[in-house]
């Protein structure tokens, strides 16, 4: 067989390839343009229903999913976020505070649906086939799901917040999770106004878009280019990195 | 603006939708079928760039992607992973033992691109927004990252397997990784003799597939369905377990 159908064989038509690339470039973190609009349930089953079968390590399929819908329970995280973030807000410097407080971090009332994704460190008991020496392994896994769940969910119009400001052990009591569940990522899901067309923490001077180039390097750390194909990776990529955020890359 | 018209606004087309479904359910861990067919610099750029757009907490960007293509350097990685794995075996019960050690699981040296992709946990400095209290959030990114990357990989006909067995230490010496840097995911990529139909673990008997209507719970951990519409959501979570994988949902 040829080297081009053998490159061809499996790969997806262009228009799907391109929708892919299309979700990933065009997902955010949304925290403020919830609408109260409901999610109706068979969009809510397909997007965790793609989560289900993000990897995992050893196929220990270590995530549980909890749907919040009741505004009793999102008060009572929203105050957990309320408290973290005034200690965290005091954390940074004098002039990143002004910007840090103009910043929206949060959409746990406003979504109709927050929901936890957690990882059950004990789920097929010890040991786990490929977690044997690095631990974190079925973390990463959980992660994963939260990951396909937030492109899934980019496709079906949905936007996608994660919440990360909160002590985990107060998050732990207030949703009954047991010691050995670690809550992986606290979500806030629904319909929204609209996508920002890029990531806000970008648009509002936070930090910059790194150049991507400046982050590939070759055959271990700070390694540089060792080969023509690696010259030739470096400069398709600083390329790239000029392609407007939100198409797909051709 | 009607309630229908507010859930179809930021909707992708059925087909784009389709397409992200076909990948997450097509995507597997590849260990065994890799070609030594060239991977080109254009399709390796497009899936680095598709992890470089990876949510970030605080945008901290906090990865790098260390491409490894000499046989020298994967051999010194894949002695990593022999001694690691020959110690791995012994932690299994005797009759896992026999199925442990029929699965293969790396393709280190078959794959034609090896890449590391690592977190830098002072990459914007200290403190970082959305990391004051849950201290993994940095790590987590750089998961998606490579979840990203491996979605992507799947649409161009690209296999990926995630290799975890080896001492965390090692690798970092071997690929000189300095302290402050976790190396997230040792990947295996390039193009396949053929995609498997279910994950490996599954079809081999290791574990099964869970129930995903087994896997969420209402309010609180454990909690069982409070509304109709929690209810509908269990049904319909039931009944697409029975959807053959590798198909999208409808």
């Amino acid at each position: 067989m040829e080297s081009s159908s053998l490159t061809e064989r499996h790969r997806f038509a262009e228009a799907e390839r391109d929708a892919l690339y299309k979700t990933v470039f065009n997902r955010r973190d949304v925290r403020g343009q919830f609408l109260p609009t409901t999610v109706p349930d068979e969009v809510l089953a397909r997007v965790l229903y793609a989560a289900h079968h993000a990897p995992s390590v050893g196929f220990m399929q270590p995530w549980n999913f909890l749907v919040i819908r009741s505004q009793q329970k999102k008060q009572q995280v929203h105050q957990l976020f309320s408290k973290a973030n005034k200690e965290a807000v005091e954390l940074f410097d004098k002039d990143k505070q002004k910007t840090y407080k103009n910043l929206k971090l949060e959409g746990i009332l406003e979504s109709p649906i927050n929901l936890c994704i957690t990882c059950d460190r004990t789920r097929t008991g010890k040991p786990v086939l490929g977690r044997t020496h690095m631990k974190t392994m079925d973390l990463y896994s959980s992660v994963c799901a939260v990951q396909n769940l937030w492109l899934a969910a980019r496709t079906e119009g949905l936007g996608v917040g994660w919440v990360s400001i909160m002590h985990e052990d107060e998050l732990k009591a207030t949703l009954g999770i047991p010691e050995h569940v670690v809550p992986i990522a606290y979500l806030c899901i629904g319909y929204v106004e609209h996508f920002k067309d890029k990531p806000e923490l970008e648009t509002k001077g936070w930090l910059p878009r790194m150049e991507i180039s400046d982050l590939v390097n070759f055959e271990e750390w700070e390694g540089s280019a060792q080969s023509s194909d690696d010259q030739e990776l470096l400069s398709t990529l600083a390329e790239m990195s000029d392609f407007p955020t939100g198409f797909p890359v051709r």
